[in-house]
């Protein structure tokens, strides 16, 4: 195994690196996916949102200090009910949490990461904001800030 | 937002929940990855490993306590060349770890979850054990155990 140290390319000074928030995952099936994770993996149930302007209802599971994110259409035309209608379910989008939303953001868009639309609020009141998966390998990159 | 505890159907007592091990991904420009993930968002690489039984060298990325893997294929003709054929680059699966792999596969096949075949050793040394995504909601799900 290779160790080496982490570069710092276009990282402003002190700032701390990122840490995993959630992982979401589209659900068609709520109940399936609480027995599974929930009762079989033992991972706590911490909460639950509304999200209307996405058209979705999140369900937050404990996963040491990440989350994993249930992502529940409430509206076939959000962005989850197309996703499930085109692919099925399964995982959706991993969130990075940032120090510094806005700072990141323009990094990454300098480097031609393209974000889906500015900053807003999402589940849990946290401002996120997607990038586009044709600009970041395929991921669908959110990064959030918690204030 | 709604909180309730969590349930243990099926858990053993005193049993630690799983937290999050890592987030694989898929990618097909290994240089391109990095320059995201390291030099633009500031993850820490902390090391590299070869699986040659999978056909694959795996990045490791720290994100706080868990770890970002990046996944790139060796053989064209492995599960990570095939993916990348398939789909392209992309979330390939997730993994938590558990304290007890043996008692937690047990209960998840018990439940209609269909390993892939038997748990074997995978990147850093880890014991893993793969479900079928088709028994999962979707979800290529990992679970491994650091012994």
């Amino acid at each position: 195994m290779n160790r080496r140290s982490a570069k710092s390319e276009g990282m402003p000074k002190g700032g701390s690196a990122p840490r995993l928030d959630h992982v979401g995952v589209a659900v068609a099936d709520v109940a399936a996916a609480l027995r599974l994770y929930r009762d079989l993996l033992g991972l706590e149930l911490v909460g639950t949102d509304e999200v209307p302007e996405q058209g979705i209802r999140t369900h937050h599971l404990k996963l040491g200090e990440a989350e994993l994110e249930l992502l529940e259409p409430t509206d076939p035309e959000g962005p989850i009910g197309k996703f499930l209608a085109k692919r099925g379910p399964g995982i959706h989008h991993v969130a990075f949490r940032v120090a510094d939303l806005d700072a990141t953001a323009k990094r990454l868009a300098a480097a031609g990461c393209t974000p889906l639309g500015e900053p807003s609020r999402g589940a849990q009141g946290k401002r996120i904001l997607f990038f586009h998966p044709a600009t970041t390998g395929g991921v669908l990159l959110e990064i959030c800030e918690v204030r």
